[in-house]
């Protein structure tokens, strides 16, 4: 448990993801693109995990912004979406959700996340800042953001 | 409990929300607004909810996109966004989830939600259906929706 990887999409990766509570359309999603053969077995996921063995203890995803949809930085720039960034309950309280945090920024761009319920002193801590809340961009979530360089 | 009420932006409203694990940004900013008089004290809020005499059990937000925003729609049409859908402990059960969606599709537009962890069953119930997943519209969202003419 000392690395994060990137997910490849396999049958495997997908098995693994049905422990975590935020499963949804898009891991459904990545089943039927692989049933159907419309994507590769092996390729490549916006997810990344960390195992403990064999098993995925922990998982975000990233999705890359083009600076010209960013609403969120000025000037806009291109940045990262982090979701469904998840430990299994077993393996809290041991930095893996931080470890995960840490890789991404370490990818050098801007981060913008939504601060599920009780995750606000996380996200201060990992050095993320909640915005100015605009109801026409955020739409009741709860939008907190890194920079690289610290503003 | 047994209507639907627009809830209006005042200082009893927004103590109210703080029961509600989805407080957030959304409603600090309205506090922010409200105290620095940049809101009035009494203006709508796009909240709605149902009170128990005078305790508010269970509520929602309702945000009205237009058209030409409209990307889940096809011919693209005036939709409402409805999400903090939540009713409190103690009341579930009761049918008030369901009160409050019923209100939301009385409106006669349709309506996207993003379906939270283990809600799908409701949402099915509730007529409405899952998208076909986009990575860069949904970003790691369960966006379900519901049309009027049932499609």
């Amino acid at each position: 448990m000392s690395k994060v990887v990137p997910l490849k999409i396999n049958y495997k990766t997908i098995e693994d993801f049905k422990k975590f509570r935020e499963y949804g359309l898009e891991e459904l999603s990545m089943l039927e693109d692989l049933e159907a053969n419309m994507i590769e077995d092996g390729a490549n996921s916006p997810f990344f995990g960390v195992y403990d063995d064999e098993k995925l203890v922990g998982r975000m995803s990233l999705y890359k912004v083009e600076a010209k949809y960013d609403k969120y930085f000025d000037p806009p720039e291109g940045y990262y979406e982090l979701f469904k960034l998840e430990v299994l309950p077993e393996y809290r309280g041991k930095r893996i959700g931080s470890m995960l945090v840490k890789y991404a920024k370490s990818l050098g761009h801007p981060i913008k996340t939504n601060a599920r319920n009780g995750s606000r002193n996380f996200w201060l801590k990992m050095g993320f800042s909640p915005v100015k809340y605009d109801p026409i961009r955020d739409r009741g979530e709860n939008p907190y953001i890194w920079h690289p360089d610290g503003f």
